[in-house]
């Protein structure tokens, strides 16, 4: 279910960057499945597990489909945009379930701690860096004067890991990430926290 | 005979978009390597196939290396282009074979449906985006009023797909993915066809 | 040791092209780590050895972000610059190493000549060009009118390659292209040798 949204708000961000560049429904829908699936799929190359997500669970790939075509509809005849809240909420949440899943799996596969830690931000942030990529951007999170970010994932998958080697188990660790990088992320937003340089 | 004519003409595009971008023989070679192999590579990592073709191949890297030379030849003393309708047909082709070859494996590798379809779009299409990306550039076939491309790469694909489903013969649904991806996308070409949004 | 060199000075050059681009430390140690690993990544993906270098060698992450570290206090608070030509003989070094590394495990992996040797220029290259990529620039190396770069590290791999073929032991073929692209690099800066075209 937490999984779901984040697909969605990752997909939906992949659009909007999408068609602020121009492009048409197929550019769309490239950077949506980029934005939802790159960072799962890049960690699933690194980490040699196969078959990939999106080719064992199809149906993601009509989910994203549809959020193409009814959010690029939403985008041309609603100048109004859903609640700012809303999205960045769901977009933290994203994040976080993002990050505990890319950190426990590679935990899984026997990474050591530090890979493991930076396997979670690169789940969470590697779909919107690829992203930006293709759509010819400097990636947004690297951008300075940015609110933090990937020190969110950074922090929520370090958490993880920390429980895990103390011997907490799995579902209590993943749940402590995704709140630790969700309530980091909106604390971000809310007090504009940047890095100092 | 089919793949190399789409090997040659991706290898081409490449390296006319590395010249347009005043890059040197190197970024011209990589561009033109990264037109005719990028695709195939990436359908080959997610599905966890290897080697690679062009691991395996080696005789291919010869023969991207000696469209190169030539080509830059061409390009440096002859400002006439070889003839824009030869060069789509073959392109279409290209698009055609790539399409098909990417679909077949992926179903081979016991890929369901869609990510099959999808894997000969990537196979056909990733190699493009690369070779622009690389270059710098918002890839070419995410630019709106640029006429179809992806769109008939993923019904020549469907449409193998489909009929694999329905039992037909490998051959006999290759053939017809190429037949309908060249169809389609000379008509595209044709009569200006665009995705409406 | 020389790994290391070629790890440390790949590093600060991710460095400072993403504070060039106003990146923040984010940004700067994601590029730093791309130049550092991204070659070698790559390497280890297209020839499916796993677990990749840095999972294996978590230290090494430990490394590139003190470098990030200690690089950006240099860079804000030093306008004065590390002397050129140390830098330059310090990335040669890493370039003939990390040429040397990739042809030879593209070897061992029962890769044949050519791609091997490519697999060499591949593992010293890569990492700044996906620097680049992700910095939104054309990448140097394919620039025109810049040193002879990526042709020095193919003659370094070209010959471990030849001197493999005609039986020297790996540690001398190894020596010889660092030595070889060392010298071949230097020279080009020296001469100014650049590709005729």
């Amino acid at each position: 279910m937490l999984e779901l949204i984040g697909t969605l708000v990752f997909a939906y961000s992949g659009l909007v960057v999408a068609r602020r560049k121009e492009m048409d429904f197929i550019g769309s829908y490239s950077a949506a499945f980029l934005s939802a699936f790159g960072g799962g799929t890049l960690r699933d190359l690194l980490l040699d597990r196969h078959p990939l997500y999106w080719i064992a669970h199809p149906e993601q790939l009509v989910i994203v489909f549809v959020v193409c075509v009814i959010g690029s509809l939403l985008l041309r005849h609603m100048p109004i945009r859903v609640d700012g809240a809303v999205l960045q909420l769901a977009d933290a949440l994203g994040l976080g379930v993002f990050s505990a899943a890319g950190a426990a799996l590679a935990l899984q596969s026997g990474a050591p701690a530090l890979p493991a830690i930076l396997m979670g931000v690169l789940t969470a942030t590697a779909g919107g860096v690829l992203r930006d990529v293709i759509c010819a951007e400097v990636p947004q999170v690297f951008r300075r004067r940015s609110q933090l970010y990937v020190t969110c994932t950074f922090t929520g998958a370090a958490l993880l890991v920390v429980l895990r080697i103390f011997g907490v188990e799995a579902d209590a660790a993943a749940a402590a990430c995704v709140v630790a990088t969700v309530l980091f992320r909106l604390a971000a937003i809310r007090f504009d926290l940047q890095l100092p340089f």
